[in-house]
């Protein structure tokens, strides 16, 4: 980024254009927080999950939806994008949504299982298996929400019963959010040839994939991020209307 | 209470009162969230911090503030009650608050340290120690919020410092928001000669002394607490508004 010559007292506050993050640099955010700022994987993955709520009340409100009933479907991975894909559903049911969940692969993480049990426990049904046929999905829910895989998947290698799940996805004529990272996408090159999510959400800040973004909504979740944070890393968020814990850019 | 006779398909829309809880109650609750539904005691500080920091962007916005600077002093005990003042001032702060913390006694729970640590690295400044000269407090702040003790205080066998600050506090002239147990209150009874807050911001359900509670205020910070709980307690909350995580009554 080019250093601006301070010749005036108002420099500072030209409008910087807003950082999309390599994965190097998503993950030393991460370290940051959890090793310097002693952030809780479990109280990130609740505040993430919480934003991700928002920001589909914000794009879906109720009254705006297709289908008589506020049903939605959220597909979780096994990772931490999948816990905060239980997280956000746990908080939709509460905002008086529908949601049902279809999490294919649980993962053995102790704090990932006490996210599924207050989602199992509050009567939020599960899927035992996605339809093939995306019709039927489309006649059941009036959106669905990609929590499959995050930051950490390396597209190339993806296995079982990931390929599948994503190539229903991939079909799927109702809207699409996707989590921090559309599933399949690399995190930094992005995608031609994947899913084509209709709203993104960031968590912290967006990643390069980002910028390949071509759906009407992006939102990010990073509010809570400590201002030092938001400086080392030239994250330029706009500014949150209110008490959101997310922005559309 | 009394059992309605169903003589009418509309009976079951009655409002029941809202339900204050017994001590036992209040920890049945917790017991249940902990135990039965797997919530972390990460994520229920996290969650309550940010409805009490919600709480007071409502009751005071920044701009109905009486001094220039949005300062306000956050007093927080050493168990859950202080940990979530501490949550509560880190919100406060990225709502653009100016908080201060005073923290005489710090809980050695690694967990409580994390959110100490969190707001220190976030440069939220910690007072040394509480003036006497309550002027001095009025002086230099909007509020104050009282987190010092909660429904683990059995206020007959208070001890230094906490009766000090005690005595302090009820001298204050300017307003008091006390978290779920105002400071010194028996959590059934209340008190009459206890510490007056102008605002009692209620944690999942508001406590019996909360009967007593003569101040101008009282939100409940209860709409993530699951509906069967909501229903096996007849916590009967009204509606809330949006997505907001706090209600008045």
């Amino acid at each position: 980024m080019e250093k601006t010559i301070c010749n005036s007292s108002h420099s500072k506050e030209e409008i910087q254009p807003l950082r999309y993050l390599s994965r190097a640099e998503a993950l030393a955010i991460d370290k940051e927080l959890l090793e310097e700022f002693r952030f809780g994987h479990q109280q990130l993955i609740e505040i993430w999950g919480h934003a991700c709520a928002m920001a589909v009340t914000k794009v879906f409100p109720r009254r705006s939806l297709q289908r008589k009933q506020p049903t939605l479907l959220v597909v979780c991975g096994c990772e931490q994008n999948g816990a905060v894909g239980l997280a956000c559903a746990r908080h939709l049911r509460v905002f008086e949504y529908e949601p049902t969940i279809f999490y294919p692969k649980r993962s053995s993480n102790p704090l990932f299982r006490d996210f599924t049990t207050q989602c199992e426990k509050m009567d939020i049904p599960f899927l035992s298996y996605l339809p093939a046929e995306t019709q039927l999905i489309s006649d059941a829910y009036n959106l669905v929400i990609d929590a499959l895989l995050g930051v950490e998947a390396t597209p190339g290698e993806l296995l079982e019963p990931f390929s599948t799940i994503l190539a229903t996805l991939k079909q799927i004529r109702i809207p699409l959010v996707s989590l921090d990272v559309p599933s399949g996408w690399d995190v930094e090159t992005g995608t031609s040839d994947g899913i084509s999510p209709d709203v993104l959400v960031s968590l912290a800040a967006p990643k390069q994939c980002a910028t390949r973004f071509v759906g009407k909504h992006h939102l990010v979740a990073g509010r809570f991020l400590p201002y030092d944070v938001q400086k080392k890393f030239e994250l330029n968020f706009p500014e949150y209307p209110g008490t959101d814990d997310v922005v559309s850019l």
